[in-house]
């Protein structure tokens, strides 16, 4: 029965030349594949021992460095080593450890179109839907075949529609409204589903704010965050790379799993509290609670935009002298905007630690880590317990207003009152 | 028999307030203690099992955190919950890890002065002599002593007298001094000595040289290292704190163990090569040699003149993509400063990763470690074989110049050249 399509299956049917809807399993071209450091080297592996002698094509490789640079440990080290090697010896362009966040990277130097399919062995590549790709995070068995191949088998997925109106308050923004949305579904309630996002908040959202609700589709477990492509995308895209003018608006008559929307404009900050992602509160419920550590920076809410969020915040004051406020612009490209508009002296003056760019406390592996009974406000993505140190530590997420008012005193706070 | 003493001498013989001549054993007050995260557990602890309750005098205590900052693992971010509780049960103005290594903070928030005793829980701790202090190292047993009593046992040190004359040449400076002199005297050949520095060039070099080559006093065995304090050292210090106009300078019949004579105007730039700070040979014998990362910061030249000097061997290039740059201003006012300058905005352009003010690659233990077969180039102090990572890389020491060089060409060069 003829009826309309979603995104991503628009997406799907566009790259394997007929209509493909949920639930088809399509054997999918991939239009770029990402490895980093702590996941690339189990991927080579297994590429290799698929017999894997040259890439599908090394133009379509990115290959980055983030989680643990410079190197925390020898075995961290001899990971590097391995993957130089390979990248020079299969002649993939290697951004190496100098650029930063591999998906902030893969976006800003516009290596995914809209229409694209692709695959990183990273669960928030899923990211890269803010450009109007269906991007995934995959395994490395997967990984090492569409090394090989540069195709994968995919079930097309399910859509979830998320529509938002309005317009934020201050200090209120798309952190806040992915939070919520967090919340709201749950940590598995878009279980390989596509989340595809649209309405006028969306619409008049920037690139770094969608950006920041595609990265966390997948804390829903959804396969793929989507905003389809437009005017703003174009926008984006036009200063790093030539693409389609590829249509993708999902039609009207399209079928989806579930339908939620949103009024943005009553939103208030939100916070998700340990030690799972959908615990989201109101910032309300938690203001007050003692912070050790407060972080701004990852591949969710490090971009130049989001250093500018906490840099309002901060105005001239310093930050709270009980707390260690770790800043880490996601890539070079950030940190020289961030430092070139005053904003890293102003940090530094303050009292921050202002790191070169890379994944820092998010992964907890790294530094930053959090001692028994220490708690971290954080605006990165997972709260998982034990995610930045010690299991008997907190870990709580908000946007970078939230962080920055609550590194100013030392508690969370409400951005709205600072 | 009547005989004129040495700078070492005079320092023990005032806060003693008897004339004290070397060999003798001396129970000295401490005007200065300083801790940090690694050796601070251990002095803490020894103080407690000593019966310690407070501290002599909390404003003596120096308690910084910078060899593992931001915590780079749970136990790390135990030691610093212990060392911030015990900052707050003593009284003690806790830098925390806001201000970056221990020694340059020290210095640069007036902490010595010109003829204090100073004593810290790690070996670099002879840096302080740059303002003309007797400042030494000791272990957490002492510490724990010191931390109590506020005195401690010495040897008076017998001196050794180096003086160096004449002008450094382009690109060469006080750290090819003192690698020369510590290739000269060897790892051994000062040992429990007060090395004194005095002649036209430490009376002409800057209180960042003077802390290069006061720093690398311990390389020799050294107990200490002194320049005696003159206006270069009072013009550092009168914005710092107030301090007595201490007449210090050695007697002219002063007895020394042994007597040695530079002059800087030939000297070449210098490098120390696997595995001891003493196999130094000049530039020219170890050029070509591959280099994988390059290390420019440390107590020992993170100051911004060595920010400075490395990015006037940079100018407007770019470093080599082969070489990880790793650049770290040693505190936040030197950051600052660097950063003012716009030399953080060029590095970060040229591919560095500029890192907030800790210790670095230096004690190989937080980031920056080394791979087996890899190569390191670096300002620090040490190059002991697996200081900065796997027992099977290599670590060269070097100038920034020498260091920003190398860093251009990927390979050991002269930055005389450049």
């Amino acid at each position: 029965m003829a009826r309309g399509l979603t995104v991503a299956e628009k997406i799907f049917s566009r790259r394997c030349h007929r209509e493909k809807k949920a639930g088809d399993v399509v054997m999918a071209p991939i239009d770029a594949a990402m490895i980093h450091d702590i996941t690339g080297p189990l991927a080579i592996t297994q590429f290799w021992e698929m017999g894997g002698e040259r890439v599908f094509d090394p133009e379509k490789i990115i290959l980055l460095f983030d989680h643990q640079i410079p190197a925390d440990s020898i075995p961290a080290a001899k990971n590097h080593v391995m993957m130089r090697a390979f990248a020079e010896e299969q002649g993939i362009v290697n951004y190496d450890l100098r650029e930063g966040v591999c998906h902030q990277v893969a976006l800003e130097k516009g290596r995914v179109a809209p229409g694209d399919i692709v695959v990183g062995s990273d669960s928030h590549t899923c990211m890269y839907g803010a450009v109007g790709a269906f991007a995934t995070g995959i395994g490395s068995t997967d990984m090492g075949f569409a090394l090989k191949f540069g195709a994968l088998y995919f079930r097309v997925p399910e859509s979830i529609r998320v529509g938002a109106e309005g317009r934020f308050a201050s200090r209120v923004g798309p952190k806040d409204l992915i939070l919520r949305l967090t919340g709201d579904i749950g940590a598995d309630g878009a279980t390989y589903c596509a989340l595809e996002f649209g309405g006028s908040a969306f619409e008049e959202m920037d690139m770094p704010g969608r950006m920041t609700c595609c990265n966390m589709a997948i804390e829903m477990g959804g396969k793929a965050g989507i905003v389809p492509p437009d005017e703003v995308t174009r926008a984006y895209l036009k200063e790093r790379r030539s693409f389609d003018p590829v249509e993708l608006s999902p039609d009207s008559d399209a079928v989806y799993l579930d339908q939620r929307s949103y009024d943005v404009s009553d939103l208030s900050p939100q916070v998700a509290v340990p030690h799972n992602v959908d615990n989201v509160v109101s910032v309300e419920e938690v203001a007050g609670r003692k912070v050790d550590q407060v972080f701004i920076g990852s591949c969710t809410n490090g971009r130049f935009e989001d250093m500018q969020e906490a840099a309002e915040v901060l105005g001239n004051e310093t930050f709270s002298d009980k707390v260690r406020v770790i800043i880490i612009p996601a890539s070079r490209d950030e940190y020289l905007k961030t430092l070139r508009a005053g904003l890293i002296e102003r940090f530094v003056e303050a009292g921050a630690l202002v790191e070169a760019p890379c994944c820092g406390p998010c992964m907890g592996g790294a530094f930053g880590l959090l001692a028994p009974g220490e708690v971290s406000l954080s605006t990165s993505n997972r709260n998982f317990r034990g995610r930045q140190g010690s299991t008997e530590a907190e870990v709580y997420l908000s946007s970078p207003a939230t962080a920055a008012a609550s590194a100013l005193y030392g508690e969370i706070t409400d951005p709205r009152g600072v």
